[in-house]
Order: C-alpha cells, then sequence, then structure tokens
C-alpha cells in the first residue's frame, strides 16, 4: 500500500498525463462501464463528510472530502482517494484528495481547451483566482501556446499571491495582467474560465464580450450557484457538460433549463462528443461547464498509483 | 496524519482498553448524540465495496472494506478505517481496518461477558475457529478467569492453527479442546459463542445445553444467516442487541420476530441495559446478538488514535 503526496504526484505524473486520463474517464464514462451512486453525505451542523465512490473495470476508487466552512487557521476542505485493486480489493493506494481534486478540476478545463479551443489561442482569462483557477490557468498553458493571462479577482490583494504561484508552475515569460474588473479581463481572452463561489454571475450579460469564445465555468456546483449570465444562453452554439449530473447540480445549467434560455437536446456531455469525433468549427460560442465525478478521481489516481509504481514514488505502508 | 497497522494498534491499545470503548459507544449511541446513515454499498457482479460512516462529538469515522468471496491468494476482505478531526475536519489517522474489524468484534463480545456473564465464568464455547472466534476467544478471556475453552469448527483441519493463533494471544496456562461436534463443545460451557457464517442455526434445538448460560452470537449479519435455534428464544429470560440495525439485519433477530418466537418488546439494546444499571439474576439463560455498527469503529479508532500519539506508535505520513 503506497501514500502519495502532492510532491509524489507531481513525480509521478505531469498535467499532460492527467488530461490524458481525464479523456480516458470520458471513454469510460460513455461506454457505461462503471458504478457511481450518488454521493453520500454525512452532515452535523455545519460539519460535512462527503462519500464520492466509483467502480470501473480497472479499479476501485473512494474520494473523502470534509468539509468545515468556518475553519480560519485550516484549509476548508481536506480529502484523500483509497484506491482498492479490482483484481482482489486490496487497497493499493492513499492519495492526496485535497491536491488530486484541485488538479485534476485544472485536468477538465484541460482537456476542454485541448478538443474545444482554437488551435491558436494565446490568451485566456481567469475569474477567481483560488486554487481552482491556479489549475486552471496551469492546465491552458499545458494546451495551448498561451502568451497572456488576464486575471480579476473580487478581492484583490489574493491576486499577487497567486501569480507567484502560478509563474511557480509556467515560469516568467507568459505575461500575466491583474485586472480591474471582469469586462477587462475578458475583453482580450480567446477562452474564459470561471472558478468562483458566486451566486449571482460573475461575468457580464454583454454579447460582445462573450460572443466566438470558448466560456468555461467551474465554480458552480450547486443549483444556487451561478457564474454565467442569461445572454450567454442566446449567444452559444454548443453547450457541453462534463458528467449528466451537471443537469441538475449546477445552476449554470439546472437555472437556464427551469427558465427554458435553453433546452435539454442542446446540451451533450463531453464524452458523447468525444466518441462522435465532431468537430467545432471556427467563429462559435462554446460553453463548457463542469461540476466533476468521482470517475475521473478513480481514473486518474489509478494512473498515478501505476506511474508511481514503475517509478518507486511514495511512501510504503505496511 | 498517521498510519497504523495491526503491530501499531497492539503497541497503542490492550483489548481491555477496546472492551472500554465499546462501553463508551454504547453510552454515545443511547445518548443519540451522533450521526451514521445507512452503510453505503456499490456492487459489481460479486465485487462489493461499502462504506461506513460515523459523526460523534469527538470525531469522524469511515470504515471502508472490499468484499472479493472468490479470493483465493488474498484475504476476502479488504479494510480501512480513517478517521477525520471533528475540530477541523483533518484526516488524523488512517487505521488497517481488516484487523480492528476483527479486534474491535471481539471486544463486543467482550463487553456482553463482561456486563451478562456470571462472575465465576471459567468454561467458553466457541463455536467457528475463524478470524472472529479468535478475538472473541481473547476478549473472553480478558473479561473472566477463563480455565477451558471448547472448540469446534465444521472444519476440523482448521482447528489446530486456530489454537496456535489462540495460544500467542492467551499462553499456554489456559485448557484448550478440540471437540468432535457442537454438542460436545457446549455442555460444559458457562458461555457459548457461534462466530460462523451459517444460514441454519449450528446450536442443537435442545433445552438441556443452552439453558442458563449466556449465548453470543457473532456470525449472523444478513437475514438469511442464522446461528441460533428456535428453542433458544423459548428458553431466553433476556435477549440484547447490539444496535436496533440487527432487528432487521440478522436472521437470528429478524427469523424469530418475523414468526413470532419472540416480541419485539422482549429485545433489548445493550444501551439501554448499561445506562438502566440493571442486574442481571443468576441462573437466567440470557442471549447477545451483535451486528456492529459504524459508532464502534469511530469511537474505538478515536482512543486508539490518542493512545498512538500518547506513545509515539505509528508511521507518520507527510
Amino acid at each position: 500500500m503506497l501514500y502519495l503526496n502532492k510532491d509524489d504526484i507531481l513525480t509521478a505524473v505531469t498535467m499532460k498525463d492527467v488530461i490524458d486520463a481525464v479523456d480516458t474517464a470520458y471513454e469510460v464514462y460513455q461506454s457505461k462501464q462503471f458504478q457511481m451512486p450518488t454521493r453520500l453525505q454525512v452532515k452535523d451542523d455545519d460539519h460535512t463528510l462527503l462519500l464520492m465512490p466509483c467502480m470501473t473495470n480497472d479499479a476501485i476508487g473512494t474520494k473523502l472530502v470534509t468539509s468545515f466552512p468556518h475553519n480560519k487557521n485550516h484549509p476548508v476542505l481536506h480529502g484523500l482517494v483509497i484506491l482498492n485493486s479490482q483484481e482482489n480489493g486490496e487497497i493499493m493506494a492513499l492519495i492526496d484528495g485535497s491536491f488530486i481534486t484541485g488538479f485534476r478540476t485544472g485536468a477538465i478545463g484541460g482537456s476542454a481547451i485541448r478538443h474545444l479551443a482554437k488551435e491558436d489561442t494565446s490568451k485566456i482569462a481567469i475569474i477567481g483566482t483560488g486554487v481552482q483557477g491556479l489549475y486552471q490557468a496551469v492546465a491552458a498553458c499545458t494546451e495551448r501556446s498561451i502568451t497572456d493571462i488576464y486575471l480579476y479577482n473580487r478581492t484583490p490583494e489574493k491576486v499577487p499571491s497567486f501569480i507567484d504561484s502560478l509563474q511557480q508552475w509556467i515560469g516568467h515569460t507568459i505575461q500575466i495582467h491583474a485586472m480591474d474588473s471582469v469586462e477587462e479581463a475578458i475583453t482580450h481572452a480567446e477562452v474564459i474560465i470561471t472558478a468562483t463561489t458566486s451566486k449571482d454571475p460573475v461575468l457580464p450579460d454583454n454579447p460582445e464580450l462573450l460572443a466566438a469564445k470558448l466560456i468555461i465555468g467551474i465554480g458552480s456546483f450547486q443549483p444556487t450557484m451561478r457564474e454565467f449570465p442569461k445572454v450567454l444562453y442566446q449567444l452559444a452554439d454548443h453547450i457541453f457538460i462534463d458528467t449528466e449530473d451537471a443537469l441538475a447540480e449546477s445552476g449554470d445549467i439546472a437555472t437556464p433549463l427551469e427558465n427554458n434560455w435553453i433546452r435539454r437536446e442542446t446540451i451533450q456531455t463531453m464524452a458523447s462528443f468525444l466518441t462522435s469525433k465532431q468537430q467545432i468549427q471556427g467563429g462559435k460560442t462554446v460553453v463548457f461547464k463542469s461540476t466533476g465525478m468521482a470517475l475521473f478521481d478513480v481514473v486518474v489516481t489509478n494512473l498515478i498509483y501505476q506511474r508511481a509504481m514503475e517509478k518507486g514514488v511514495g511512501q510504503n505502508l505496511t
């Protein structure tokens, strides 16, 4: 049994490997060869424990996450992925679940950029400079030759440390611009990524700033949360989701459906898009909304485990 | 974060400590100060993943167990307990779940002996010489001055290695008798412990061999499994269960209820018995049926974690 922390994971795999694993997870999703029940939630006042298991033909993964929203000196979320063998049930690896959640969510955005963004995309905007925004930026730079990253955060004091962290990942050759408004941040961007916990749209209801772009939504994972404005649904030529759970779980999909801004038939899963080998034409407005699922965690952590074993990385538990 | 294997656990606590923790868990059960949802089961052909969480005011515990019934060269069950802080959600410890399940189930039987067996009990019978039987015997010897242990197993070839294992725990001064039939094994025993996976009663339908004894059932954890014969329910002056889940989960309680061999009102939880400070009179026939619950795991592993920290035991994960 192997314990893998953040450093071990980054020795074992690259962001590009994890984006490949996300694409593999979409193939599994389309094949329906997996078991993934609704997550189990245990609540006690404000403390929440979430258990998210998934079985594929290759492995059994369980993500455990605690959420303590009032933590001041500790992270709000703590996580662990437990990876069991599908051969004999043995526990193969215990993996830092907090890091892997951010990193694989970055890779989900990275996969969207790989398949949906113009080849010559060079300018992106990140709205929300938290952990999720960081790995979204890293993944974007993995998939396209990015020259400029435009940042906006509601609390501007948090931007400098984000830039420091980002430069540790991508170096100093890419221009990073801290902007004073969302409008300024997205004006020149060809890809816009929102990674906030907002309850109200963070993007402006202005078609000129959104049309013919790829808009990636990461933040809204509850029906009460929204990042996208109404006008985006009128502009969108394509709307993709990473899992059908997004239809009910994310306010960025559930609210437009309820209000008839969009019809169900216009929403496609990435899994069906990728297996159908369709192409996105130039000049289209494309929306991708991620809510994540345990299937990503099991496919990604199984790859990390395999690579860690090959490279002799990690702490052995006896 | 601490990883604790079997050796670490046994350095941190004794069986008596764990029996104390089981008694504490009954107090928590009676106080209703815990959250314990129905366990989450994921199945894929014959492979099963079980997730059993429980939150108390002191800790959050999740037991993860895989069951691969066709394993030949590996154990059928693999398990892990993940213990999170109730202060900030942090993962405090990862604990060998296979060992702790057997050990704490032994302690559940040990607690029943502590509170329900005659003080001068010296002779016990163990029916079923698997892992569960081993820790039941160890726990019994912790609580009473046992002089003789009578063993019966359907496959007699397995008994010698069981005796070797048991002697490593309890030494060589206690007489261990391998018997050729259940009847012979239980004739002289004052406490009878059944730890089989039988679908049909393993104890004989003979009141003379059962009356005025303490009968502890460990094996039946599904409605289709039974260890106790019909006559036992006519004899029984007291019937105790470790959790109300036993009413539906165990064939040793569910079947007699369905067939009106017993009435619901005659069944009492150990938690209510212990908090009411009742006493068992001499000469009574007493039945105790355990099916286990995640509450035991969280209380027991939290104690193990606290003791391990005090003694500097376990492997640190960074």
